[in-house]
């Protein structure tokens, strides 16, 4: 497979350990810290160490692992342990974990000192198909999601699919909610690909076409100024049930399960208003309902949902902004969707 | 005086109060925000009030005035009080303040939601003539000052010289020293000029020359990559006395007062290292001993204060990194001082 070229930066996939420290060795970095979580930090800085222990110099730093440690709180932590390490200007920072570990790690490297060189190493499947490609940094405040951020490129990022082998099964499905949303928004071949694959470890081949689509998109929208919303599909009302299930839930949704949610009521609110046709509405809700449990949307909760969509980034004015599909494979930017309709979308759900 | 162009944005000088409304309309904002502090609340405020009650709706957030202030906690505060307000990414922040208002209003404009529009109202001496162009936003973490902060533009700046009329005496010289610092970078005949000038209240054509020169610096460097480099003569050793001296005194150095005593000892090391005549350092010497009081830098302190420098943002590797002159009107960048060499700098200035 080859190295993709994404807006100033490469992204790796064979031999990636090895381009990974080949970087770091050009980079002439004045110290290396290695971001993980607990979780990383046991199964996938193995992998790292032989590498690590003949550099000069590195440090650990491990946070906690877990969506709800995404926090600008963490980033205090992380920020205080830089400073006490002494890291420089020209140091540099290696995220070696999941979505939150880049999001975050991101977000404290593209703010410490004004901005310190970064390299994402996904080792989650949903990282690595969608929170290391775009330029996106970000964390929560008060339970709202990615609140807080900026649009800041890695250096490289190194893809490792033996990372993955490691990996719960419903960490697998949340990553594969994003690879299916690509095939959706903008190629149906490969939709029609995903639901004739054994998705129980999505193939190299499957992921590298995924990082391809996302990468296409971002490339020609790198602000979110148009294009770009393509990849909001199933993330409006999929984010407001992630945030919900993680205030109100024991055992709260994984990011993918919210947002395969988001793009079954998007995918009802599409057949409403953007033309997708009833039989591809019920493809689209059969094929996810069939991978994902269901997830019980209690009515009076509605209000709620509603309350944390009008807080998403990309709704102006109490408006909510849907991206919704013309057709599988084709989508349609910028649809104003009302209370009414969003609530409704949430009632189709429910009834499936 | 004609309006400054700096990195894609405007610095009005004339009718500056006007000019903001007639930005704000043109701008189509979903909502306008005003920062301020307690102080700028109260003597500031009042200027905008007949324009701002115009607005369909605005909201005020106000912090504590205060060096000490500029944190990440407050940052928090701002962002949850933005959220309340349902602040879309169409908003535009009005930071109306000195540097506390506008490096923290920055950051948190550019990090919230990843990046609303902000403009900066600069309305004391010092962030007139330096923390509002360049750039650079920032807050404290633990103490160290800036160490948090990216490297966004404000939208457009507005000048008023009606804010100094307010400001106290000391807070004027705190702005001063910045001024005299552009002359000993760039410019000896401005250098001689404010010499040889009332500086109770710096006219507006000073503080216009002096907006002139760091523009003009910025312009050629915009992320301190070399010549930039040139506005941190007077910053290594005067940081490193500000942050001492807010953890230490009862009523801690200004800004200005810290840079001043920062600039003699760093005259000091172009004597010894750049080339500073005798003569000319001795003039650098008196003239600021003459406008600023001494301050009593105990010896038992200056390995703290050195702790302090090796965590300035411009150093590398354990070793210090000065700007220095050559002479006055001219600086030399990425001067390696010892730590007996910064000392004995220190001593120089105790015996003054």
């Amino acid at each position: 497979m080859d190295t993709i070229q994404s807006d100033g930066y490469s992204i790796f996939f064979d031999d990636s350990i090895t381009e990974l420290f080949k970087f770091v060795e050009q980079g002439n970095y004045s110290k290396v810290f290695v971001l993980t979580d607990d979780n990383t930090g046991i199964h996938c800085l193995p992998l790292l160490q032989p590498h690590l222990v003949k550099l000069n110099s590195y440090d650990l730093i491990e946070i906690t692992a877990g969506e709800e440690n995404k926090t600008i709180d963490f980033c205090i932590g992380v920020w205080k342990m830089l400073i006490d390490f002494g890291a420089d200007r020209k140091a540099l920072m290696i995220n070696l974990g999941g979505g939150v570990v880049t999001d975050l790690g991101g977000f404290v490297a593209s703010t410490y000192k004004r901005g310190i060189d970064f390299v994402q190493v996904p080792t989650t499947l949903l990282s690595q198909v969608d929170a290391s490609v775009g330029g996106k940094t970000g964390v929560d405040v008060d339970g709202i999601k990615n609140i807080i951020g900026t649009f800041t490129q890695p250096k490289a990022v190194f893809m490792n699919d033996g990372f993955l082998s490691t990996l719960p099964q419903r960490q697998l499905l949340s990553g594969l909610a994003e690879m299916l949303k690509h095939g959706l928004i903008c190629d149906a071949d490969y939709w029609d690909e995903l639901k004739e694959s054994d998705l129980s470890l999505p193939s190299a081949e499957l992921i590298y076409r995924s990082v391809e689509i996302k990468n296409a998109v971002v490339l020609e929208d790198p602000h979110e100024k148009n294009i770009r919303k393509a990849l909001n599909f199933g993330h409006t009302v999929g984010h407001a049930v992630e945030t919900y299930s993680l205030l109100n839930d024991d055992d709260p949704l994984t990011h993918g399960e919210a947002i395969a949610i988001g793009m079954i009521c998007e995918a009802w609110l599409s057949n409403k208003k953007a033309g997708l046709s009833t039989n591809q509405l019920d493809e689209v809700a059969s094929v996810i309902t069939r991978l994902y449990p269901k997830y019980e949307v209690k009515a009076d909760s509605q209000a709620e949902l509603f309350k944390l969509m009008l807080n998403d980034k990309k709704n102006f004015d109490g408006q909510i902004n849907c991206t919704l599909l013309k057709r599988i494979g084709d989508f349609s930017i910028d649809n104003l969707c009302t209370e009414v309709e969003l609530y409704d979308s949430l009632n189709y759900y429910a009834g499936l």
